[in-house]
């Protein structure tokens, strides 16, 4: 198979992490006979820096023009604090989801079964669970509009969702449902919003045309508590790009580490692979990032934008390899575990390839 | 000392356990020689089928009357799935909020040692944690503007703050952090959200005037996940309306189970007390409705509106005297509680009492 790749690194540990998902990429192509090319641009913080801009033209210009894009992360710390900031490294990532289309947001939450004592969750809460949330990705309060008034005293975002944007990515999670476990899960905030009310009867509105998913609704606060006290109930659920922010990292816990997740967005073209966690600038440059979820990132990449299931399964195993042989980065380390099976990036990086 | 109490049952198994709730006020009068007079009134569900209104202006005066409510829940399982419903429950409750000026909500979540196993989170996670939640009630996209638009395809809902609003409830939490750990969190999604711009710049301006506290920001997604991963870390927390919402729920689980958590609805006069938990139309009826919560909001409710700091703690022990001698309710049980410990609602209720 024949594949143009862009790697897109972005801020702190993102160009750390991603290196080591090429690398993974690079020996699956050799050992499976594919031929990957790769390119790489710019987003985020280092692009600001480098063009002023967070999103510049040549990126985008490189993302339509490939055929699935291994993401990094962006942010940076100099922007959080700092409420007037014209230009943020956030705008690159969203102004990036809109263009491209890149409206499902799938994040697959899987405990390798090695972790389950990294997690604060008691692993016979865990065990089992697996749980593949759809979040919305180009629409809400994420992309309405948004004003200063009164001076600058009063501030307002617009939360706001037309049909055929609850229709497509609801299709697109009864249609995994259908693969799975037949279950989906629709969570909203009915009982107090609008959109939410437009949310939920959409959804209801598409369910007698997938009559063997059984379709549940839940509001936001509800299924923030359902998650943890009863992970395994679930199976898909489908919800909008706050509330979908907001759970699916949550739902990194019962996975024991943000570290070993990964999400894939998809739409109308490319699609675009990365972690779940941020850019970490607390531990950037250090060499200690985990990249489990930048690799399992390519292994999402192959399988979804590809439909490469046996090549996304051999890097899926290997890490499960690594883990059974007892090799961890810091952050998934517990305290059995011996010091010198605590690896860095590269080192452990490397145990993945072999 | 006297006061007037305005007990407001509402759904489902507000009824069953805020007839508890009162009881133990009844009995906290007469020990310590307390004069409380009692009121009832209507919201919710039983009040639109009462009066076809979920806030009857009685109801209203009976509280703006009141020096405390003692209250239950709201809400109805057959108005959820029906997106076009004209009168909802929660309406009611929204406006009861607006109405009474109940700004802040404060959500303390702090775990009975006795039921460190009844949680999915690690007993050594969880031990020790202890934090005072306060959640902005009367802003947000709660009370925005909200509408169907495009001949109903497209819906919106408002999410919006003014810096007043913003200050007085940060202001609160300030207070707060002052007598407990010192050390506060404000909550938002600033990276993308101009009214969480706001909202940071708000509390970072006021910061100065308690230079003894210690300030960090997190981002929502982000605070979701510390919650579980490490809830030792957290004091008191201060965040907008939609985003307590979720996070409280959440964190509820730490506490072991929603049924042990009261909150306080406070702001210009009197106030609301009220189980974090809904209306259960599941069990109600049943007789085994977890009533501590209710109890535990009368304590709020004499230390919060009374400045009965020892009465609400007798309160407190009594509850834990109960846990201690074995006693539970069905959510609390786990799978080492003898059958004959598990009590109903009224029958635990009298073991508090005793
Ligand atoms: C960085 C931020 C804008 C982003 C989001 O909220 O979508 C991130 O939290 C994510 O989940 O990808
Ligand atoms: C019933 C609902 C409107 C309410 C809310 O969202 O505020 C409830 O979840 C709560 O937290 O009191």
């Amino acid at each position: 198979m024949k594949k143009h790749i862009l790697v897109v690194p972005g801020d702190g540990i993102g160009q750390e992490v991603t290196a080591v998902g090429k690398k993974v990429l690079e020996k699956i192509a050799e050992k499976f006979g594919h031929e990957f090319t790769y390119d790489e641009a710019l987003i985020g913080h280092v692009a600001i820096e480098a063009t002023g801009e967070p999103l510049p033209a040549e990126t985008l210009e490189k993302m339509r023009a490939s055929d699935a894009i291994l993401f990094g992360a962006v942010g940076h710390i100099k922007y959080d604090n700092d409420p007037h900031a014209k230009v943020r490294p956030e705008q690159g990532l969203l102004k990036m989801r809109k263009e491209l289309g890149l409206y499902a947001n799938l994040r697959p939450i899987k405990l390798f079964d090695e972790l389950l004592e990294a997690s604060s969750i008691k692993p016979e809460i865990l065990k089992g669970a697996d749980i593949l949330f759809f979040r919305e990705l180009t629409g809400d309060v994420y992309f309405g509009k948004r004003e200063r008034i009164e001076d600058g005293n009063t501030a307002y975002d617009t939360m706001i969702y037309s049909k055929y944007e609850v229709e497509r990515i609801a299709r697109k999670a009864f249609d995994a449902a259908m693969t799975r476990g037949k279950k989906l899960m629709s969570v909203d905030k009915a009982n107090v919003l609008e959109s939410s009310r437009l949310w939920r009867e959409t959804v209801q509105a598409i369910a007698p045309e997938y009559p063997e998913v059984e379709v549940t609704h839940q509001f936001v606060d509800s299924c923030a508590m359902m998650l943890i006290k009863d992970p395994k109930q679930f199976d898909v659920v489908v919800t909008g790009n706050l509330f979908g922010d907001i759970l699916t990292d949550e739902a990194s816990q019962i996975a024991g580490s943000m570290g070993m997740l990964a999400s894939a967005s998809v739409g109308d073209s490319t699609g675009v692979y990365e972690p779940i966690h941020g850019s970490a600038h607390d531990i950037a440059g250090k060499g200690i990032a985990n990249p489990m979820a930048s690799v399992l990132s390519a292994a999402l990449l192959l399988d979804i934008s590809f439909g490469l299931k046996e090549e996304a399964n051999v890097i899926i195993n290997a890490v499960d390899q690594v883990l059974k042989a007892g090799f961890r980065t810091g952050d998934i380390a517990t305290k059995d575990t011996p010091k010198d099976m605590i690896l860095g990036t590269d080192a452990i990086g490397e145990e993945i390839l072999n």
